[in-house]
């Protein structure tokens, strides 16, 4: 397999962040959807960057949107996420499913435009036209990735693939942002990492949908699944009736063997039928979109406040307030009625 | 001087903050404004919980305000300020001045609530209603102190203080931000404290109207004085026709001694009559009013969109917006009309 033209890997042409060209959104949704990955790396970069075309975007992808399951993959760094994203992967091909990965795991190889990670996913991946492989650029601030991706998520999903896998390192609340994007969210720990599952005490347990002790063919392994159904028999949560009991299982995920992935993916089935049935999991896509519009209301206003910021009517209001013939609350309220 | 009950600490009344009865607010700013103490102290608590009767108060309060000049004091830990502060003080008093002092520096004896700073500062000003000194309680999140700070500085305003001094760390963000409240401030070096002139290259020089160079009578103040000098030479800004070149003032302010200090206010009195002439002055409140404003409109609309969290306008935009029938944009445009 050689690293040829052929390969997924969806990162942007130089031409499309960079030439800020007008973008022709509808054809660029039209040859996405028909499997061009050049169409959904230009379509990411439109919307990762928050270019002008990204409302537009937004619009023409929505009636394509609502198919992928999402999963969420996250855990320490070193107990070998991308390992497991890629024997998932493998798995997911083998089953002829159409997958995309986000990686906004800033540890990954595949994160921050590492090109040996690169080099490796295209090895396994070469000339496969049914993954898409993304790494989420940081866009430098707070929220970035947190902001992005649900927008680069929307991109995958309209382009038709059955399942899309983000990666995310488990430290952090933005981290835990990204995760709560998913259907399903996948916490790794792996043996002898008893910081990783102390940190996990600290949210991780509350967003695992399933637990993947990797590297389990390590001493200590047994240990660790102990510790983890402990640490759940501790938190009441779970083991209310009718909630989901997070499984957990064991894997060795390397280069040579994919050992206990497919039974993950089959928890990852029963997971999916168990948030049909309940009607949980349209109460979760019904949350993350509520939270998404939520968002994206505070932004448009922040923007219309920025554009108000020296006008005249903010400076006619500031006069008043530094004459003392109004107070900044009765200023601000103005000041909204005019947006 | 005995540490009795007409020292004029304005810490709250517990039954005021603790007991959220309804309050009064016309009487409260009335009693303020004829020198009661406790009146200050209870506006204060209103705007810095803010309460629901912040409005009401901020209403009560704008006819009164505007009177006020407000010096900032700044500087790393250690090089003196809250000795400083009191040597301002007792200076201002002496020219029968009424003043307000806000502690916002986490590392000052007066705040925290740390009782030896009030116990010293009780023994220089016991039974003096001409002082209020406030120390600001940090809300626990970023930009609580901000948003509290302009607002406790109107009630202090209102309450007929003729300079209100903020006293604040002169370390990160929010810090400077309180620093630009003041119409004139000063940055407090010491000698020997190189560490404090780099911390200080990185945006004090730019905030500083005045610098204090404290403990003058140590070893290598002279030195301290000619980097500064240095220091202001590198910077453009103050070189220019028309603008202020920040002064540089030793002082050795200590229990015993204040010397100096009357040198700094004849520099800030000249500061002020340099805001009047310039035109600068009036410049700084406007735009000062207008974040404040700005800040008021974002947080009243984040508030708004809190109560439409869970509202059905907001849950029927999720469920179409899930469904692929609208995106998230509009979605989030319809919702800002019905706002």
């Amino acid at each position: 397999m050689s690293e040829g033209t052929a390969v997924q890997t969806a990162t942007a042409p130089a031409t499309g962040r960079r030439g800020r060209r007008a973008a022709d959104v509808p054809a660029l949704v039209e040859r996405a959807r028909e499997g061009d990955a050049r169409s959904v790396a230009r379509l990411i970069s439109l919307v990762e960057d928050a270019s002008p075309a990204l409302r537009e975007v937004a619009a023409a992808l929505s009636p394509h949107t609502g198919h992928a399951q999402v999963l969420g993959l996250t855990g320490s760094p070193g107990v070998g996420k991308s390992t497991t994203t890629t024997a998932i992967v493998r798995a997911l091909r083998q089953a002829g499913k159409r997958v995309g990965v986000l990686a906004v795991d800033p540890s990954s190889p595949f994160s921050g435009g590492a090109l040996l990670g690169d080099r490796v996913r295209m090895q396994d991946h070469a000339g496969d036209s049914g993954v898409y492989i993304r790494s989420m650029a940081s866009r430098g601030h707070l929220g970035g990735l947190a902001w992005a991706t649900p927008q680069a998520l929307r991109v995958l999903d309209a382009a038709g693939c059955d399942v899309v896998l983000i990666e995310t390192v488990g430290v952090g609340q933005s981290e835990l942002e990204i995760a709560s994007l998913a259907d399903t969210t996948l916490v790794l720990v792996a043996p002898g990492m008893g910081d990783g599952i102390q940190a996990a005490k600290a949210g991780i347990l509350e967003v695992a949908d399933v637990f993947v002790v990797n590297k389990a063919d390590r001493d200590g392994a047994d240990q660790t699944v102990r510790d983890l159904r402990y640490m759940l028999s501790l938190g009441g949560r779970h083991s209310e009736a009718g909630h989901w009991r997070p499984p957990i299982c064991k894997t060795v995920a390397s280069r040579e063997t994919d050992s206990g992935i497919e039974a993950v993916l089959e928890k990852v089935e029963e997971h999916r039928q168990w948030l049909e049935s309940s009607g949980e999991g349209h109460r979760r896509r019904a949350e993350r979109a509520e939270r998404e519009i939520e968002a994206i209301a505070v932004a448009s206003l922040r923007g219309r406040m920025g554009d108000v910021h020296g006008s005249a009517a903010l400076a006619s209001l500031a006069a008043k307030v530094v004459a003392g013939d109004t107070d900044p609350y009765r200023a601000a309220d103005e000041l909204l009625a005019e947006l």
